[in-house]
């Protein structure tokens, strides 16, 4: 039996899915983290636990995972250093290892052309046109991820404390971020010296639902995220009908503010990532078999 | 002989004055590191060096430092918590220890009112009026410190990756900038991940230099870190003819470009943040023997 493995390894979790041939998918599996840089033994164990629970789902003897080709799509810019380490690691008939943003274009799009915007913690802006795949951003919260609900909890805070300075109008945004800190501004510093971007981006959510009250300083954040978003998707020059879809925690909220140059060609992402990973598995491994567009 | 001592202990080193009841100084000593946080046995040890030598430089037995009274200037905002270890580590007679900044102020400006703008790695602003001690900013480098090196040198590699990206226009700028990296947005990132505040503060000499040849990055960046200084300036609230001394690495680069509304109370320090320790110690400690304002 012909079958391929896609796989989304990310720092939270590990997504796998088992499919036949033509891409079908037949069972799913999810696991813990797979972030190969920060503990590769342990991320090694959730790519196959999660491979493991999709045969299993799919009633498949997991003997023939050594039998059959995986896509892996794993966060992390410079996965290529750890190829050797990886080729070792992995029971799978042969692999090949792609950005979380590539598994997830696919996923989204299918293989025609158009982009995807990832808009979570971080930002990423990735587009595909016949073939050839471009990017744009997604160097990171501390001088890039613009637009992101990491920079965005970040202005909260770094606001926050001019309107507490006297520096800037106080609004009752800068007020409630400020009383979660009991008006203190060295318990904020002491948040920021040890804060990831996923604890700023925990306050993404109170700019929006302020600035959707009419709170100015919200209403500011927001509109900073925003253009700087619509900026990023212009880098990408789509052209004709291209489609964008928008992924990730905030693409809800974020979707109805966009300009209007970019609303009209949003669409909904087809399938998620690992089904992503799945595609180009079935294409790469198994094309003798699929028809390819 | 009736004696007191100054001491400024930051993280780079640590400077001491022992000086007369009056506050005149006989020596001076400089050593190592001084940041009681994050290596408090080293600090110790760099304290006591700078002492040992500054008595030493004039001539005085050091066997007088245990009956001596100091004022200690030093860097970080929760010196309180380290209250106990300090009564048991110092040799000193009795000892008060103030923030960086208020020694600082008491050397640029003696004992009168007015205000100084620490412009350096970070960026810290602090006002003294009939003796009542006013402070805004200094909130650190990631939500903070707008105006200082360290902002002034991230927004440079931002904007950088911002036209790598083409989401902005290059400049020479920021073209010698990316140079810096090879080119690489990659090494870029990497960069960031290890750099602490003044590894981005070492860039912001090469953004005056640009922007006074005409560089549109580089006039924007240092606009904008202009504009946040007049601000927090104008947030000190000054009044009638309170003077203003800027003090740290930048403040010679930017004292030039501040609004006229600030620059017209500008005047140069009286003496260094040691001398303001020693003025400290010999008021509190040594005023029965001393004309106080």
């Amino acid at each position: 039996m012909d079958l391929v493995i896609g796989i989304d390894g990310g720092g939270t979790n590990c997504r796998a899915a088992v499919a036949t041939a033509d891409g079908t998918i037949l069972g799913r599996g999810k696991s813990g983290p797979a972030n190969i840089r920060t503990d590769f033994p342990r991320a090694r164990a959730s790519i196959i636990e999660a491979v493991e629970k999709a045969f299993a789902e799919a009633a498949l003897d997991a003997g023939h995972i050594a039998s059959t080709p995986a896509v892996l799509g794993l966060a992390g810019s410079n996965v290529g250093t750890y190829r050797e380490q990886l080729n070792a690691a992995l029971p799978f008939s042969e692999f090949q290892v792609e950005s979380d943003a590539l598994i997830a274009l696919e996923g989204a799009l299918g293989e025609g052309n158009g982009a995807i915007a990832i808009l979570g913690t971080g930002t990423a802006f990735m587009a595909r046109r016949e073939g050839a795949v471009r990017s744009v951003g997604g160097w990171g919260f501390l001088v890039g991820d613009q637009g992101s609900g990491a920079r965005i909890g970040r202005d909260l805070v770094e606001q926050a404390l001019l309107a507490y300075d006297g520096i800037r109008t106080a609004t009752d945004l800068s007020r409630s971020l400020m009383g979660a800190f009991r008006d203190d501004p060295g318990d904020v510093v002491e948040f920021t010296t040890t804060a990831r971007p996923g604890d700023f981006a925990a306050y993404a959510p109170m700019v929006f639902e302020y600035a959707a009250r009419g709170d100015a300083l919200g209403q500011e954040i927001v509109s900073r995220a925003v253009a700087d978003i619509d900026a990023s998707l212009d880098a990408l020059r789509l052209v004709d009908d291209e489609p964008v879809c928008l992924l990730g925690g905030l693409a809800a909220l974020l979707s109805p503010k966009l300009s209007s140059r970019h609303q009209v060609r949003l669409r909904p992402p087809l399938q998620d990532a690992v089904g992503g990973a799945v595609s180009l598995a079935a294409r790469r491994f198994r094309s003798g078999r699929v028809a390819v567009a």
